[in-house]
């Protein structure tokens, strides 16, 4: 169903996701259980949404057992390593930013192939890429980083856009597919850095 | 797939939903890509959920370039014009008064086509209603304003009863769906303006 | 498409799910449609996701009016008679042992019907159990106990795998399912008496 080089991607994504999850479920102090299922609900939301959107049930997330056990070694990893993945600097952004691109590629040439149209291929894999991370931030009852950071989902989308633009240019499906994932990537990369924002509307602190 | 009248409804309704979703955002100081996510949140999350229950996928709100074409105009012009529409009374609240009376219709018409039983077809009319107002408020971790508004899903059902209902008793769909639109705006209406209320249970103030 | 044992453990989950749910509502001063929205999510969202997952639309909770029937009995009760409720010791908590066994092995046993393997029909059996309790929580904006009791999930996760484990050796449905429920509620029954906690990682306190 898969191709080897997707299947890779995928699982590399998914266990920089899982990390992610991981990380922030230690953070907010959940339990072995808590921090596992945080890991595996980063890794995989963004592709089970995408899947179940597309008609492709059940999800391979589900069917196939290497996502589980990539997501759970990532998990086990981070909360026995913790303190070391911690004192990596923003370590939950960066492995965040790598599953971003790689999901976000992969998401969209999925939904190419499902026979959605451009914006909703484009759709689908920045979904692909920010649903994960949505997932995760929406378990520990948080504003998703996505809503907060516009380079979050605006590098996912430009990522799955080359893919799209490529295969409507009749590019190698895989010099799209590292051309968007490096794009994306670079571009998360530059605005956690740079800390480059968007405008933000209204003005004054937040009213709750 | 979609005759032109349900077409328009929904794209009139998603419009309205995107602003409600749109202004939430900016008075949460969302950046402008926050904003333009929970524009597309409020206005199509009630239409995918519902296409994905009855097994409609790629959901239309996907397939379909429109839905986010008007969602994206919406938000942009929200975000742009904040203080104009912060400055019309409630503007969150009667746009999702028009949301709420089209897509309740027009979801119970698609669940009634997928061939769901009565109650089905009201409980996804009144989902495709609330849903995206649903997404809306828990994507900036806040309750929900469905549970704490009675007369807002309770519009929303009786709207999607009347569609049901007419379909049982053989009346014209548009008859049906242009009084069920009305009796649940007006509800609405009638519920925000006279502050209806039901009663709650427990008593004293809210325990966290 | 459900045999008998299957659907009345079905309806009598749904039952004890819904009435969590409702005291969950009651206990954040939802007024009575929000007790009700929230008996119907915490009783359904677990069968309805695993459904979708498995591409059994629309989900049975929908298709068939007795499930909405009995949440909203539940419900109603609830919110009626809370007091009385309250007065049990950890009313949800038992009700939601009792939902969580059920589902978690009606949910593993719809999983293998639907072709899924072992790691796949243990992981929907875990969701049909812990599914409804997420949503429940996180509609009312809150972390999912899930996350912070790990005998919960996992007591789910080792109902589950008994009916896969059955399943597997050729026992009869009847037998493993059975088997597996003692299994599941007994261990979070133990699990809520004797305070049974899973490791923490990171320590001190909650860092927000």
């Amino acid at each position: 169903m898969t191709s080897l080089p997707i299947l890779v991607l995928d699982l590399a994504g998914t266990f920089a996701f899982a990390i992610s999850g991981a990380t922030l479920g230690v953070r907010k102090q959940l339990d072995l259980f808590g921090v596992l299922v945080l890991s595996f609900a980063a890794a995989t939301a963004g592709g089970i949404a995408r899947d179940v959107l597309i008609g492709a049930v059940p999800p391979v997330a589900l069917a196939d057992w290497r996502y589980l056990a990539v997501s759970l070694l990532a998990g086990l990893v981070t909360f026995h390593a913790h303190e070391r993945v911690e004192r990596l600097r923003n370590p939950v952004q960066l492995f965040d930013a790598v599953g971003l691109a790689l999901f976000a590629v992969t998401g969209a040439g999925k939904a190419l192939a499902a026979g959605l149209g451009p914006s909703g291929a484009v759709m689908l894999g920045m979904l692909s890429g920010i649903g994960g991370g949505i997932a995760r931030d929406l378990l520990v009852a948080e504003i998703p980083i996505v809503l907060r950071r516009e380079f979050y989902a605006v590098a996912a989308l430009l990522g799955a856009a080359c893919v799209v633009a490529g295969d409507a240019l009749g590019w190698p499906a895989a010099l799209s597919a590292i051309g968007g994932a490096v794009l994306c990537f670079a571009l998360r990369f530059m605005a956690i850095r740079h800390g480059w924002q968007l405008p933000v509307g209204g003005g004054g602190p937040p009213r709750r």
